[in-house]
């Protein structure tokens, strides 16, 4: 997701510390404790302007949720709806998804959540789609074993390459969705994309993968 | 693929043994002396009126093509296509999926295609499902090592279904369509329904899948 330069984004994360972790290296193999519970942990790489994680942690008080997004202007308006709903089992992070293994410990994620990630199109940008096998690499070392990614994508073209590069890893498709709204999903969280682009007509795509 | 009963389809199948094996289970491990050849063997499981598998001998004449289904009389009109093609390189196959093991040696065939299988969709029917787990037990016993089942449906739960069935038995998705007749696959033949279906605005679902 791309946004306008948002001003004061940089100053309105660092007035909230609480929500945004300032220094991740050091919240490695630490979450629970940062969470001060032992609930699972759960994050969204990419995960925008946060309709989909601040969703998610209302509809889940006893699983923590973190979000995680490279562009500072989107997390803002990410701290913003997690301002607004209070939720205190979400925390944000700003830095990047093919760096993970800085900031958690080897099966400290129970889940990652993936949802509309950038297509990179073009074959020769296929080593920057989040589903390429170098980030599944570093997936797979801060999941569990037969950790699981829950992706869901409206771009066909991604979400083909997906279910094909998540099978030559040697992972398995635990279910497959080719019309989520039209399906009998019913725990469905929209991001904000999704709602804008199924109101055009876009089929969604989802997947279940398991290491 | 249902039609209905055709005057004469018996007979029709016996006065052409040349294109229609009558003692399948005497061809098992010989089917290249049948062919009189030593060229690759691709059957397809339930050919239906026969559309697909006279095309693709017609383009690839090195290649030995093998229509299996299970009625008579849609057996009968494949016939018909054949014998108006002139192909030698097509036979003809009255049995049942499930016991393909009867008619052909372990790794005899050298790729297998399922077209537009019959969905069953209700859940209690899910054992008939071409892609359910024993077919697959049946056609890796055909197939050689690594072998390939490359697989085209409309059916949108059937496709979903199937992903899942292949990815779990253990199999790679080594691509996928999700939009076939939007794709830049081009050597694509199509089906009798796939013709009348994708006229009518249908997506059509593609995978090959590896053993």
């Amino acid at each position: 997701m791309r946004v306008r330069k948002r001003k004061g984004a940089e100053e309105h994360l660092e007035n909230n510390p609480h929500y945004v972790i300032s220094n991740p290296e050091e919240a490695k193999g630490r979450w629970h404790e940062i969470f001060g519970n032992n609930n699972p942990i759960h994050i969204e790489v990419g995960s925008g302007k946060g309709a989909f994680i601040t969703g998610m942690a209302e509809q889940n008080p006893d699983i923590n949720y973190i979000g995680i997004d490279i562009q500072l202007s989107v997390l803002s308006y990410a701290l913003d709806k997690v301002l607004d709903s209070g939720a205190k089992n979400i925390k944000l992070l700003l830095v990047d998804g093919s760096s993970l293994s800085n900031y958690f410990d080897t099966g400290e994620v129970d889940l990652m959540y993936l949802n509309f990630s950038d297509p990179w199109p073009k074959k020769k940008h296929e080593k920057r789609r989040l589903t390429y096998k170098t980030f599944l690499d570093t997936y797979k070392d801060i999941l569990p074993e037969q950790g699981e990614i829950h992706f869901k994508t409206d771009n066909r073209g991604l979400f083909e390459y997906s279910l094909a590069s998540f099978s030559q890893y040697g992972m398995t498709l635990k279910q497959v969705w080719l019309d989520l709204h039209a399906s009998d999903y019913q725990q469905n969280i929209m991001t904000e994309y999704e709602r804008k682009f199924s109101n055009k007509g876009q089929v969604i795509y989802r997947v279940e993968a398991r290491f």
